[in-house]
């Protein structure tokens, strides 16, 4: 069994209290017996394109990165960072950064697929700042193998299938899906997601803010991988846990042998 | 718009009751302006490996195959036949015969995904007595594309969004899940096959026979590319009926424009 935590926070325009908050929760799931803590997508900035600029931190510097590093060896636990805007080189990225228990960082997953869209009412184009990553990131905690997606990635299948070629066991997924695609995709994409690739899903939303010009749906979850959600958040803030029990994923693998059959 | 209808019928051992059940439908259906009929997985034998070999039958002369060729002619409708044990050489196919208003046969796929599972209680192998397809199979109504995929292939996500990369505007997948896999998995991936794709799915399931040695699921139905339930059946014999809008569609590939954004 391995215990899982999501912090599923609201996000704030004063980066210091968003921090705070992040630190706050990983003390208190880590407490709570939590092995692998998980944080949600620009936990440490408000989801706006200017501010992505102005937020944006450089390894190993920043203060989002030194606090996920020093709460990671301080509580003894896996942190998988949620995604916050990084600034590498003259670009700027939407990265998960993730520390293991002696606070190193044992992975650096930059988002593949930009949100870029135009909902009735809501236009949001990521790559008015941002840059999109290309390679997958996959972690070894020792007990389980994570792999990284933010957001809008989960809406590609073959990035989650090449992932479960892989061998991952578990995706997790920082995301902040709104209040159009989140009643009507959130939900059944995670869980398809889990079905297909016969793998544990947790994905772990800001909290909902009506006042924030993104808002953000809330609705964290772990999935099992028969699709069955295990745990779930409402729209405020919490910490919700689960129990990994990976022998179920095998005996699902042995019984609908997806990996085996697939043709291509 | 386009009417479709989804005949959910009952399979019976005795071949003909299967024919002529299917045929009342597809007259009924046309009677009630239909333009598109869709059968189910392995309409006219039960799903069976001893029966596969039984019933199978060659095109053109098979007494299904030409059921299907004059129904569609004398009703003028366009049919999408469900599938059937095809005799083909010496292998045998789970395979769709498509015929168009004029009786000829428009396309045939054969399934290319064998369904090869063991379930608690469930033991069944198709590759015990069918050879898979290797072809995808898409044809054009003259008022919509429509991709074709059986049952099992749907767990494959990379075969649907070959289809969308082609153009296909709605997948029609004649299916038998059954009282174990349906309520877990059928409509979670029916929703998230049609959100992912963006495309209409129809799936056309047998009706639920309790005494049969493979019950199948029912709940046949049809979705929009929201991933919203259009219609829907319960687990007996009905016809249910869709009125498909291409707008919406469009609409909604303009909006999340996955097929722009997809980077694998």
């Amino acid at each position: 069994m391995i215990k899982l935590a999501l912090i599923q926070i609201k996000v704030h325009k004063d980066k210091n209290i968003n921090l705070k908050r992040a630190e706050m929760g990983i003390k208190e799931a880590a407490k709570n017996g939590a092995e692998i803590i998980c944080l949600p997508e620009m936990f440490n900035c408000p989801y706006d394109n200017n501010y992505f600029v102005k937020f944006a931190e450089t390894y190993p510097n920043g203060d989002t990165i030194k606090m996920l590093a020093k709460a990671a060896s301080e509580n003894n636990v896996f942190i998988i960072g949620g995604s916050i805007p990084e600034r590498y080189q003259d670009k700027l990225y939407n990265t998960c950064f993730i520390f293991n228990q002696k606070g190193e960082m044992s992975g650096r997953y930059r988002k593949i697929h930009l949100f870029d869209v135009d909902l009735k009412g809501m236009r949001f184009y990521e790559s008015d700042t941002l840059s999109p990553g290309s390679d997958i990131t996959i972690v070894d905690t020792g007990k389980i193998k994570l792999g990284i997606a933010i957001c809008y990635d989960m809406r590609f299948p073959e990035l989650m299938s090449l992932y479960a070629k892989k061998g991952v066991q578990m995706m997790v997924i920082p995301a902040a899906f709104n209040t159009i695609t989140g009643p009507a995709h959130w939900e059944v994409l995670l869980r398809a997601r889990a079905i297909d690739n016969q793998v544990f899903v947790a994905a772990i939303s800001p909290a909902r803010d009506e006042t924030a010009s993104y808002v953000a749906y809330g609705d964290s979850m772990v999935v099992g991988p028969w699709g069955n959600i295990i745990t779930k958040a409402g729209i405020d803030e919490e910490i919700i846990y689960a129990d990994i029990d990976l022998s179920i994923e095998e005996e699902i693998r042995k019984r609908i042998p997806l990996l085996k059959n697939r043709r291509m």
